[in-house]
């Protein structure tokens, strides 16, 4: 199947959004077997998406487009369909009735004006949107389909996972697709690639691989006749991949490394304490993003000077001898966060942000404590790149050393 | 003049890279007094290219390609706009002896490979890239431009500021573009835009807003036939502007909040320290984003709890009478931080991140203290936002009560 993408909004073509929308959507594609061929941004021009959309009907199967279906007269995108398909735009009461349900919850009468999100063609399909006021239209001709979806990205992204892609495996034959992401961390794409090399290149199931923020992601995809079918390929190609990756598979899905390590420490009872010196306190944002934390995260200190180390119990001698940059130093500053929090896990970083290098160590230099009741362990690792990178990138190691001690994959 | 973008590359079509480059382009062209009418993307195969190129040539004076020109057998921008002119792609010399002074430098030979970048046809110009080894080439036909410039975001936007545009101003006339971004914080965009409405919808200068992380920018454009002009004209609109925006205005350009509380402090000799409840080492770690800014940052505490808070140094007694999320509260913790981390100011803030309320307190509701050598202040806001944003506007609203104090703006 030939797709194509169309994002329709000024704003796009002012540069006052950034199109995720269409990314995020080409993403998806591959998986379900559809090729992507083209990917346009039209702005709010009824003219101009005409063309676009009667072009995409003549050369795709499907044509894919988001934005455009808001309650003012910018929003052209219905306007332009039923002008490609030669119908009529008509009130649909059921949509109606939906549209003033939906303002009757949040306590508003609905405005006149988003009556206009409550029409379609005599032909369209509306495809509900229970996290917004703009249904989507499903609409076909000759075999054709536009499917137009609402450009605010939830919306957008639950409609496709909820309406349109139920419709589109229909056509796709008598397949059934099911997915997971498996994510990964403490190792970079090439070699993640590189262990599982044997299991890139086959056609059903498939892995992608995608560098992101939080580590490198694997989206596994099967395709059968079942989903209890698509579901087993899936979960034995997760199986062979994580015989490969072994402990660096930190979670699938949704799962995120700061809510990982909260399980971890809520299922054995365990507080964490936290001093940094180089991340400057990004170990404990990243932390306290997630929802609860309050429940294990007893606090951190961002210790930027020697002498804030040794204020909140690191030994000067310690510093002294072996330099504020060492292991030395990690392990007394984890030690220290622990008792002077009253936590069970400190957990510490030490480092070189840079621009300039410090004690004669390069910028990129890190050290990683932990001491888990008093059974300590410290690692070191360089990340020469550029101050927030580099703190991103150590931030992400000690979570993981916390997360690999709390899993017993750390020799203490 | 009518403009198109035409991003190249099959990894943007697999949604493994998101097209940066078309937003950054959009947002230069309605300062140059270029629409733009269409966007697209189009992967690595020479049909479909050809195909779009030549439909962009027709419709469009102006057609800005990104992509394609490395030196692989996938880059086929150069092989397209060739069929599109109808001419042959010859070998450069002087293109190919920059190429191998480019390698020389790096002390690489050059892989033979690399000769397909040292090309053009008869009537392209092709366009030095000092950041990269992939010229960029333009091209003119019966007075229609193809530019097309490199993928790699740093070497197109360099392209574009030293190549392109003084290119395209010879055609817009003999006109001088010159441009400022006003950053702005403490009103949202609304706010901002109504109280300077009256400078709004001029055609010469122009300002367009754009609703950012770190607050709102304000781009402000003028056109005159030379630089001193067009540097009065945006002068005396920022002039203007500042006048109805004030103490709002933080920094231009290039400049970050943070950078700017850092001058301030460096300029007064003085140190900062950090409490942190609800933000959780969020205000930390955005000042230590700065490079150098272990300067003035002693360092921050992240005190999550109650006891924390007592521990280092809040009086149990205030938060018993005023509860921990309190201005009285966040006035302690500003006066602790600033003693414990022996600095001049202590900046503070506590509040409820959510998902639940807090001694009855509604998450989003937070205050703010800041100390400076024993003068206090507290503030209070409320961002009803879920988590990850509540923080971000809560650390903005911190760094921006210190820069406000620093410069004497705060009633003491």
């Amino acid at each position: 199947m030939r797709s194509e993408i169309v994002s329709i909004g000024t704003e796009i073509l002012m540069g006052q959004i950034t199109d995720t929308n269409a990314s995020w959507i080409a993403q998806q594609l591959p998986a379900l077997g559809i090729d992507l061929y083209w990917v346009s941004a039209v702005g709010d021009n009824l003219g101009r998406l005409r063309e676009v959309l009667a072009r995409g009907l003549e050369r795709s199967d499907l044509v894919i487009c988001t934005g455009g279906l808001g309650p003012t007269e910018d929003d052209l995108t219905r306007e332009a369909i039923a002008a490609v398909l030669g119908e009529d735009i008509v009130q649909d009461p059921q949509l109606e009735s939906d549209l003033r349900a939906h303002f009757a919850r949040r306590g508003n009468p609905m405005p006149e004006r988003n009556l206009k999100q409550a029409t379609r063609t005599a032909s369209t399909t509306a495809l509900p949107n229970p996290r917004g006021t703009a249904p989507g239209w499903w609409s076909e001709r000759d075999g054709h389909v536009i499917v137009a979806m609402p450009g605010v990205p939830h919306e957008m992204r639950y409609m496709w996972e909820t309406q349109v892609v139920p419709r589109l495996s229909s056509r796709l034959g008598d397949v059934i697709i099911h997915s997971r992401l498996l994510k990964v961390i403490g190792l970079g794409e090439s070699a993640a690639e590189e262990r599982i090399r044997h299991l890139l290149h086959t056609d059903n199931p498939t892995v992608g691989t995608y560098a992101k923020e939080d580590g490198i992601h694997l989206r596994l995809t099967a395709k059968a006749a079942s989903l209890e079918e698509a579901k087993s390929m899936v979960e034995d190609l997760e199986n062979r991949i994580r015989a490969e990756l072994g402990i660096h598979v930190y979670g699938v899905d949704d799962e995120r490394l700061e809510g990982i390590v909260g399980q971890l420490l809520m299922a054995r009872q365990l507080t964490l304490a936290t001093m940094e010196s180089c991340t400057g306190g990004l170990v404990a944002n990243v932390i306290t993003n997630e929802p609860g934390s309050s429940a294990y995260f007893k606090g951190g200190l961002v210790t930027y000077s020697n002498q804030a180390k040794i204020d909140f119990g690191v030994p000067a001698a310690v510093i002294e001898q072996h330099g504020a940059v060492s292991c030395e130093t990690a392990l007394e500053m984890a030690t220290a966060a622990r008792q002077r929090m009253s936590a069970s896990v400190g957990l510490s970083v030490t480092g070189v942000a840079g621009p300039s290098e410090l004690e004669g160590k390069p910028p990129g230099t890190v050290h990683l404590g932990i001491d888990v009741e008093g059974q300590r362990r410290a690692i070191s690792a360089s990340y020469p790149v550029v101050r927030v990178q580099m703190k991103r990138l150590t931030m992400l190691a000690a979570l993981d050393l916390l997360r690999r001690t709390l899993l017993g994959a750390e020799k203490m």
